[in-house]
């Protein structure tokens, strides 16, 4: 039976005949699409000069006589892996404790940023053959675990500041996402650290290099502290975000003026004054990584800040009680505020760039969807 | 066909019969000699009084009122779990620095002491719920990873003290199978430690507790050192064996004079001639746990000793180049040296009481064979 619509086009064709024609023409427009997009962001990033250098500074003039440089405990280096390619569109470094919690923040971030997996991948830890941390990369964002310590998070700061450079990677931020104990502050309260002070109370990270002590800044960054707060929504989120003085101590127990340690020669009595005393001067939770990480990320000019959850109230306890459905859950509220902070840095970047594509730069993983990787 | 032996027993039965009677009895006696071997057991244990406390010493007298005690990091409590039926029988605590490394020992010490698994089972992390270290249990050894830096293994060593007086153990042996840099020695080279030193070479590891230092002597067990040395058989192992002290360093970077890190404000010059100063005080290699490790050990009493893999010369270089499969043979030296200690004083402890049973105080891995767990 002939088309009835009018046309000439149709004329004498059966709707069998037409619906194929439409499917064959819907494929050609489809398949020209592509091909398109495709010259189009080459001819793009034709225009676009890549970086000749990352903007990180201070770093050392050694740097450019390793070749290859190792970075033993992510068990990469630059003669097998090509940075610029795999690194070069590192925007945001989000460092936390745990495997599990920066894996998990890592499909947090996919999610905020619109970005999907491929159903048939899925996020690997690229630091696997350091056997030391975890590290996961979404799109412009890099999801890394430290350990425990400042000894711990340096080894990874040389490391990470070394691929970025490698990677020229321009004005990356650098966020710890910790948890940590409370002064006078309710446990599932997100922290804010103002600055890192050592033990003593000194906004300084200490070395000792060839037998001499060397002290460096661990101011951190003002403007994105407070950048941070103001992305705290009162009436809406379910917790409290504060701002205030971070102690960083190299001990757990004994440093943190704990009772429940394997030792103890102090008194409660004397405890609950130091706390009182350290409150009374802006200190509002201690942790074990922000006078390196603040100091670290200083020395190399990358804008840095801390966001902690805290999981006791020191002047309340020591140990920790709360049931680990809770602390997970809790875990989430530091998250919630760095995932905005990334999103609107995202999408005000992504506006500037127009049709910034992440697929040709990262061959982490395989991503599809709004946006893909 | 009748039996042709000439005995009464067999007269008249077949050599089909006999055969059958034959597997009988044996499996009989088997059953027997079982039921006879657990009842010897038990009356043992009868008469053998459970130790009513740990051998540890100086330990923090808050810890008698910690019901229950939270060993936040191991991920276990004493609320919901038997210490002393969990952990009452270990012996030696084995500690390096990755899960991995710490799992393979794990398998190795069971080699050694001809324990086995269950073909059904497998060892299992034992520290999962804690997200921060891998520990095993094989019989009476403790296979436990520590991450990197004096505060990690500070909080592991902590929490594991607490664990091995709860449980009630007696005599405990720690020993650090860990990596390190070597300075005028061989990579694969085994090193142990005489004396573990701070970066100002003195032997203190520095606390800083409610605001003031504190230091504690980090020198480590002679006799254990020297009883490991003795172990090393030059003309049959593939690697050298020798003793001296190590500096603990804060930093595997500047702290340890490296060209590599990503910051360095010091000369090719002054690095060498510093790595000669410390040779010539008797320091033969840098590692990143050894004044903790030392320092909280002696404060309860514990024996311990430090046996590492040097897996570069720094008077060479700094960049660990040797190939991971070159690593990974290497790793299992200092481990030779350690599984001989312990199967030296396994054995001689197991002559001492018999017939020691430790399927009845290790639920953690259900082991068969020559000596079960």
């Amino acid at each position: 039976m002939p088309g009835n619509c009018g046309c000439n086009t149709c004329a004498g064709a059966s709707p069998c005949e037409l619906n194929r024609d439409v499917c064959q023409l819907k494929e050609l427009v489809r398949s020209q699409g592509k091909q398109l997009g495709q010259l189009v962001r080459h001819m793009k990033m034709g225009c676009k000069k890549p970086p000749k250098e990352s903007t990180l500074k201070g770093l050392s003039p050694c740097l450019k006589c390793l070749q290859p440089d190792v970075l033993y405990h992510l068990g990469m280096d630059t003669a097998t892996m090509d940075f610029p390619k795999v690194f070069g569109d590192v925007r945001f470094v989000c460092m936390g404790g745990t495997a599990e919690r920066m894996e998990r923040f890592a499909y947090k971030i996919m999610k905020e940023l619109s970005l999907k997996l491929n159903p048939a991948t899925t996020l690997r830890n690229m630091a696997e053959p350091g056997h030391r941390y975890a590290l996961y990369k979404v799109g412009p964002v890099l999801c890394v675990s430290h350990g425990m310590g400042c000894p711990s998070i340096s080894i990874l700061l040389h490391e990470l500041i070394k691929m970025l450079h490698h990677a020229k990677c321009q004005d990356p931020v650098f966020i710890r996402i910790g948890t940590c104990g409370g002064i006078g502050i309710e446990p599932g309260t997100v922290v804010i650290s103002s600055e890192a002070l050592d033990g003593m109370l000194n906004p300084y990270y200490e070395l000792i290099v060839q037998g001499k002590v060397v002290l460096y800044s661990s101011k951190l960054d003002q403007c994105l502290a407070n950048e941070l707060l103001s992305l705290a929504i009162p009436c809406e989120d379910e917790f409290c975000t504060i701002i205030g003085k971070t102690i960083c101590t190299n001990d757990f127990y004994e440093g943190q003026t704990r009772l429940d340690g394997a030792f103890c020669d102090y008194t409660n009595q004397s405890k609950t004054a130091y706390l009182q005393s350290v409150q009374c001067q802006g200190v509002v939770n201690f942790d074990m990584e922000s006078t390196a990480f603040a100091a670290l990320t200083n020395r190399a000019s990358i804008r840095s800040a801390i966001v902690s959850l805290c999981i006791v109230n020191r002047m309340e306890g020591d140990q920790i009680l709360s049931p680990p459905e809770c602390l997970s859950e809790w875990e989430k509220r530091p998250q919630v505020l760095v995932a905005r902070y990334i999103r609107k840095e995202f999408l005000k970047r992504d506006d500037d760039s127009d049709t910034e594509v992440y697929d040709e730069v990262c061959p982490s993983a395989c991503l599809e969807g709004d946006k893909a990787i």
